[in-house]
């Protein structure tokens, strides 16, 4: 039986990454990559990742179209983006080249809240083909939505889902420290933040929507504040400074609410260094309900790590899957695949 | 559209709180119910449930043909057995009306490990008749083996799985006291566990079975432990009493190895009054790999309840299903249901 083919488009932290772990994996080998950057553009991507494997060379291309001819692709990862309208026309090329998708945008978590035309767009084009699209990772994707999904499933009766994620910044690079605002003055932030102009996390509305869905909670209202952590003390990390007085992070919340009663409450404090503020990082999920559980995953699963992971792990779900537009709560359970890729796939 | 149409065989603790929790849901109905009991055959099942409801009147009924006749049923919810070689003619008999199958037998969850022969028939007919049969529950089906599969899904590598079960068995009745040892003398027990007669937990087996089929583990060797677990001070409960030097319960143990490397570690304390013996409760399940997942639920989820959830929120799941015999790991995740049941349908 052949190997499960992929294509991965888009060769920064995420797309390497799951090369890096592709390469670990029995039953499936990497055919083709596209990505623009001219530090990897015409290199072996075994050099870019200087790794030494009997895996066959791929030479990173900035041309998808040459990318897909040569590769015939079962499945496409592709971490270009963050929104569904960026990453729109790239899913929709695969997809008509009857490739499979996993995206890691964050909004692909769910793209019927921000995108219902896109969403129902993507879902036909999906059909037409014969594939399937998904957009997953750690969050959204797992550890503020599917999860939480799932403990349910023992429930006979839920009020509340209050979903938190504390986690440390330390790991991540200068893109991540611009955009969680790490080492900003206040008096900055609160500009920036005034006008819109911070990124901060992005899927909650994604992660709401989803285990309304999943529930059957009608959520009409859905409200985002984003606050500063300044912090006492001066903290450090490989990529971030911030002075005591500036901010470590932001803190994202959210709300969902159904004919005006809160049914969802998400809180996601991030910066760097955190156990120099006095915070212990962690996942977790307190469900209200019959009957109620309360969940701690201490320390907070890794970001990075796990969004690799999560698009990786879902391969065989979105080939095996029938066709269209899915989201996490349409597929089985994921899961780590620890033997050989190619039994997974019916 | 027409109401999902339930058919409910077995009506004990399990199948009398599944119906409890129907009459709560919107778009769904009990359509039968079969059960043998002397004190509640002829008996209207609200006046045995004592509720006041405007659902339909159904009379219990120990005739199961007569009921399935009567009944049209979508769906049958069989809460009758714990071993699948006793379920089997009943689950049987219900896929060749062409009838949905969700089974609160333990063995059931995975029955490719004890019963294979009965599993290969079951898939067979079930196919055959273009319906779909699950076995679940809390545990097996959720707490020590879904959920663990479920975290994996953000790892890249794993090692090593613990799922740690801490639970009360206070709330439990005569039946569970005798099953787990609950009073018994320590010489009594150590007679009936050298003969094998002590059930304690089952699902232990079915539990490690799914997670390695999940995980692509070969387990090529499973071993499990009953250990009594002695009180220091007298300990009451509603159903149960252990005299200081008696048992207070059972300890459950298990491992599953592959190439004589030890993959998944079991442990579930069950006893009476934990916190007069210093034991906190909660479930716990520990993955080695990478990352590494650390999960806690404190308490642990209350295993009645769950269990009843977890059969009546997997209803519209087994109903649109592909045909076949089902485990969770085939499924979307449980989910509660907090809508109209109907619009789960596809």
């Amino acid at each position: 039986m052949e190997k499960v083919k992929v294509l991965i488009w888009g060769f920064g932290a995420m797309g390497s990454g799951m090369a890096s772990m592709l390469l670990k994996k029995e039953g499936v080998e990497i055919v083709g990559i596209c990505d623009a950057h001219p530090d990897r553009v015409g290199k072996n991507f075994k050099d870019v990742l200087n790794v030494t494997s009997n895996h066959p060379n791929v030479v990173i291309n900035k041309d998808i179209d040459e990318v897909i001819a040569g590769a015939k692709a079962d499945v496409a990862l592709l971490a270009t983006d963050s929104f569904t309208k960026n990453a729109y026309d790239k899913i929709v090329k695969l997809l008509e080249k009857k490739i499979n998708v996993v995206s890691t945008a964050e909004e692909m978590a769910y793209p019927y809240v921000n995108e219902p035309e896109l969403a129902k767009k993507m879902d036909e084009i999906a059909k037409a083909n014969g594939v399937s699209v998904l957009g997953t990772g750690i969050n959204p994707g797992l550890i503020m939505d599917l999860l939480a999904v799932c403990l349910t499933g023992c429930m006979e009766e839920v009020d509340h889902v209050t979903c938190r994620r504390v986690n440390s910044l330390s790991p991540f690079g200068p893109a991540v420290m611009e955009e969680q605002g790490v080492g900003m003055e206040l008096d900055t932030f609160n500009e920036l933040n005034a006008k819109g102009e911070l990124a901060g996390h992005v899927g909650f509305r994604e992660s709401v929507g989803m285990m309304a869905a999943a529930l059957g909670f009608k959520v009409d209202q859905f409200e985002q504040q984003m606050k500063p952590i300044v912090t006492d003390v001066d903290r450090k990390s490989p990529y971030g400074f911030a002075a005591a007085g500036n901010l470590a992070g932001v803190n994202m919340t959210a709300q969902g609410y159904e004919n005006g009663v809160e049914k969802f409450d998400m809180q996601h404090p991030q910066q760097i260094e955190p156990q120099l503020g006095g915070v212990d990082t962690g996942d977790y999920i307190v469900i209200k309900g019959t009957p109620e559980v309360n969940m701690a995953i201490t320390p907070e699963v890794d970001g990075g790590i796990g969004t690799i992971a999560m698009c990786v792990n879902m391969i065989p779900h979105v080939i095996n899957s029938d066709a269209g537009l899915k989201t996490m709560i349409d597929l089985p359970v994921p899961r780590a695949i620890m033997g050989d890729m190619r039994e997974l796939i019916k």
